[in-house]
């Protein structure tokens, strides 16, 4: 079986979590903090970090480390339910958006996800406004451009559920347990995350908790 | 044929045709300035830019844009010479390592590179002294990372050749047309680099002049 180290809240570690459970691949997940990572980790590669898996089947040993490496390896060795779609150009389009919301949303994770994270485990600190003025600008501009999407193609990348979308979904539910995103103002963006986050993938998700901080009361609400 | 919009400084676009060239896929390679990208482009998907592919046969299109889309694409269609390993540890190791190579290049290439073609195309501009020191601190921390894995490993993800040592050389390629990779510090990276450069997949890019600046004087020297 494969252990899966990851950090509830890291949007990396929720798609990786997404993906395994969509494919129906059992995993054991150990929760890793990203400022004290568990050694194994290391020995996977120089530079190896959370989300990593790691499984060994007698003397047979297959490690990966990131969404890119682990994503791509799960599709190839259980292609069934297939996660990218058949059609060249949609499957080109899926992989362009998954790389587009993992570097578009990065700045949104360093700067909002971080602070809020920060301001619930060290409660003697202020939280940085300028920071999460940044992030929250950061986060409107990419909310707009998914909820173009979502509106016009269904999913992200065409008509079939893809990478891309847990991806996205990955990302905004972890901004969402705060209450980070403004969901009233992309109602197409909203409609598509109903979608996804009624999926039996999603429910280990919104059972979370982060030991210092409740969600916001919509955060596990399906109808919300 | 495919048709390949792409800058020939633009280190994903020079992956790209790296990629092409391995795989004796045919392309006709159009230059496309980052400022002023083509209509085709923009017609592939909102938010698509260049390194990007079109192909038409027939009434059947194929488009993506992006690195990763293509050259996965590429893996797929044409898979021999694999330019991913079989072992499917190493083959996560490569997608992990292309993956860190875009992400921790962006940087260098934000600054050391832009701010040297900058330089070049507007010769009434003095060079932002501060975005040329950041950038070169930043390649120099990257150079040592890649140096060790050359050193240890032979090829950058494994004793195989894979689309981490392209992604990696397509950079570096980019970097040292202007003589910023100072070689002599990486002694192992600078061997490894030697018999990429020596690839007639490598041609090509070593023959690409910028207008306003020639390339220092080891750019095209296969032993230098």
């Amino acid at each position: 079986m494969l252990r899966l180290y990851h950090w509830p809240l890291d949007p990396a570690g929720r798609m990786v979590r997404l993906v395994l459970s969509e494919k129906g691949e059992p995993f054991e997940a150990v929760p890793s903090r990203p400022w004290a990572p568990e050694l194994e980790i290391a020995s996977i590669a120089p530079g190896a970090v959370a989300p990593a898996v790691v499984s060994t089947h007698g003397s047979a040993r297959f490690a990966a480390s990131g969404t890119r490496a682990i994503c791509e390896h799960l599709e190839e060795v259980r292609p069934v339910p297939s996660l990218l779609p058949d059609d060249l150009s949609e499957r080109a389009e899926a992989r362009r958006l998954w790389t587009w919301v993992e570097a578009g949303m990065e700045e949104v994770t360093d700067t909002l996800l971080s602070e809020r994270v920060l301001q619930w485990t060290r409660r003697d600190r202020q939280p940085d406004s300028e920071k999460l003025r940044r992030g929250a600008h950061a986060l409107r501009g990419r909310l707009t451009f998914l909820n173009a999407l979502a509106e016009t193609r269904g999913y992200l990348a065409g008509r079939q559920l893809s990478l891309a979308d847990f991806s996205a979904a990955a990302h905004l539910s972890a901004y969402d347990y705060f209450g980070d995103v403004q969901w009233d103002a992309v109602p197409d963006l909203k409609a598509w995350y109903m979608r996804i986050k009624s999926r039996p993938s999603f429910r280990p998700l919104l059972a979370d908790r982060l030991e210092a901080a409740r969600p916001v009361s919509h955060y596990a609400e399906l109808d919300f």
